[in-house]
């Protein structure tokens, strides 16, 4: 039996019992987690010293490097996350429906745990610690399946957190990290209907696709962002440089930043040159179209392929536009249905645009970034789906449920 | 271009403007799509006489060609079906949560079309109207692909509602039927990403497999039950008959119906031979484990696949087991968490059967086939979904829609 089918049924087994924890007793487990981070953070580090030697020789990039990186305050900042997680309500077991049929079923729909969750993300080892509370919090068993730039570390913090779980309520074999590095143990994942009962890639574009492209298992798919920002004609200038050189420049590597601007003719006419000048202050390259190049002459020029293209970077495409329609039919064509903005103080156009916009976030007067778990209040964020099944946008706590139906009968049969 | 691609990308067009139709627009074409079936009735007929004669032809059997023909009454039905939907309360558009955060943005989930819905099924061309009606209605393009033996009925009611929703509000590309035979037409739709949003195979176990094991858009599984009966020690002996019967029984063919009962040692002792003759009245053929048929000899043996078989047919495995223990891990091992009841006097055993067995609907004292959108109350079924992302058990209109936030801001942005 491989390393991925045996990990994956010692998960399921433990998940059999987890629908009946108490949240006292999931709390309870937590916060010993949480402590042993912080109690072990030597440990810890030193299997992340590895990992990053390791990356070093290989070659891998700084900014990579930072992002695997784990300091004290770092790891305190994953504890403190864990205790975060305690103080968040437990959607487990609550009532969502209860009704009478004429022939005295009495029905009930409940939440309940998925199951087991696998989990498959690339380096940073927080996701581990993050993905574990949140799975456990919510009584589902999971298997993390992370980047091997990061398996050192990721081994130590679970044997840490093993050694944390065995003095709690939960099974510690709720918490499962496949160790082997090879493809092929994503790729089993993927088809392992019956162990896993739903898969959550975090990570790039090409993590992503293959899982979706590849999975048997049902997916939450999460994380591509080509998001726009639509400044209208009666937009405010000082707003709306505001919003997008926030929704551009504020965080350029995360999914809800802005790609591409689209500018309302009249609008581009007057202010352009302003909106330009903002964005080079915040040093982010300019690409173009005919028209808006034609309005600010230091843009290079804007590919086709560029309007598809999440940048992660200091790069924003600008075009500009007839009217709403126009804008609405370029965002229809280009967008990945993450989060959409209109700046405008035009109430029937913004209400045209929330209605129309087919996305899992659309704003009016407010940046894209606000799409996240923490800004929408959920105090927790598993991911953000960009699809349409199960969840849609930032995934809090209850997105990491199912239900079913409990019918409470006195013999009754059907006719 | 494909038919299949072809007729996606029109669906997916016609699903851009299908949001912001009214209750009463979408009501009014569904009713006209009712008047049209039944003034059509002869024209319908005549298609399907070509695939009865076809089928006959293929030597299909008479159950399935009872499903597949159709007359006035069933023309009727079906008619009928699209006017009890009409009746039933929109769901797009609700607003199920609204919040508004420090910072000032009002934040509102609202409840959307989940835009372009592929079905995958067989036989029975009433599915074709019944899943046009409710796609619609919730505001969604359909991509219907049936099976090749109704496909003259098919086409025809296909293009009997096509007239209909040319005189409505409705655009007529937002129902498609594909008319290639070809599996591939089936294995295309698996993959058209961008273009179907979600895909619900209705059908056979291997339709839904080849649906479930090979598409990268997500899918709603829907159907099988291999479904279990515990009859505890403290059941009346009266109500377990009724309910053990009418569960297999009733209507052995459908997904909800029983497959095999568990009973407690105490109580076979004393009543199997009862239970084995109620069985017996009803024309169910008995296989029984070894401690069955030390109490009733005339059963056959139950080899070790029946106990994953779903007959849907009138035979029925019954396994003797010590205790609620036993009967839990049996179900654990065996159940395809569709539907699972337990007949018991004993509020504990029931409570602990209902919070441990993990499955869509689980019942205390009553039959195993209420698992039905209709007998729940909701007007309607698209389906039966066994898996737990999106949605679980029965599934009304809500399971065909996602949801979208709305954000107000004034001038927000990120620090």
């Amino acid at each position: 039996m491989s390393e991925v089918v045996q990990k994956s049924k010692l998960a399921k087994q433990a998940a059999q019992s987890m629908g009946t924890l108490t949240t006292e007793q999931k709390n309870a487990a937590l916060l010993l987690l949480a402590d042993a981070l912080v109690t072990e953070q030597q440990a810890i580090m030193e299997a992340n010293s590895k990992d990053l030697q390791r990356g070093k020789e290989s070659g891998i990039s700084s900014s990579l490097l930072d992002r695997l990186a784990l300091n004290e305050s770092r790891i305190a900042a994953m504890a403190e996350g864990l205790r975060q997680i305690v103080e968040l309500p437990d959607p487990i077991g609550d009532t969502l429906d209860s009704f009478d049929r004429p022939n005295g079923l009495r029905i009930q729909k409940i939440r309940v745990p998925l199951g087991v969750i696998g989990i498959i993300y690339e380096a940073r080892p927080n996701v581990t610690v993050d993905a574990a509370g949140l799975c456990l919090k919510t009584g589902n068993a999971v298997v993390l399946r992370g980047g091997s730039s990061a398996l050192f570390s990721n081994e130590k913090i679970i044997e840490v957190l093993h050694r944390a779980l065995s003095r709690s309520s939960i099974p510690v074999d709720a918490l499962q990290l496949i160790l082997s590095p090879d493809r092929s143990s994503v790729d089993e994942m993927l088809k392992l209907n019956g162990l896993i009962d739903v898969l959550i890639p975090r990570g790039g574009h090409s993590l992503i696709q293959n899982v979706v492209n590849n999975a048997s298992v049902p997916v939450i798919e999460t994380g591509a962002g080509v998001c726009h920002t639509f400044i209208d004609e009666s937009a405010q200038l000082e707003m709306a440089i505001r919003i997008a050189v926030n929704a551009k420049a504020q965080r350029p590597s995360v999914c809800n930043s802005m790609e591409t601007v689209l500018v309302h003719e009249a609008f581009a006419a007057r202010h352009l040159s302003a909106l330009a000048g903002a964005f080079e202050t915040a040093r982010v390259e300019l690409r173009g179209d005919d028209r808006a190049r034609v309005l600010v002459h230091s843009m290079k020029v804007a590919e086709p392929a560029d309007w598809s293209t999440e940048y992660g970077d200091y790069i924003l495409n600008v075009k500009v536009v007839a009217d709403l329609d126009e804008a609405l039919a370029h965002i229809r064509q280009y967008s990945t249905m993450h989060s959409e903005c209109i700046v405008t103080e035009h109430t029937a156009n913004a209400e045209r645009f929330l209605q129309e916009v087919d996305a899992a976030a659309v704003y009016h007067n407010a940046s894209t970034r606000f799409t996240d778990g923490f800004e929408f209040g959920f105090g927790a964020e598993i991911g953000i789906s960009t699809q349409k099944l199960h969840a849609r946008g930032p995934m809090g706590l209850p997105a990491l449920t199912s239900t079913k139906y409990r019918i409470y009968g006195s013999g009754q049969i059907r006719e």
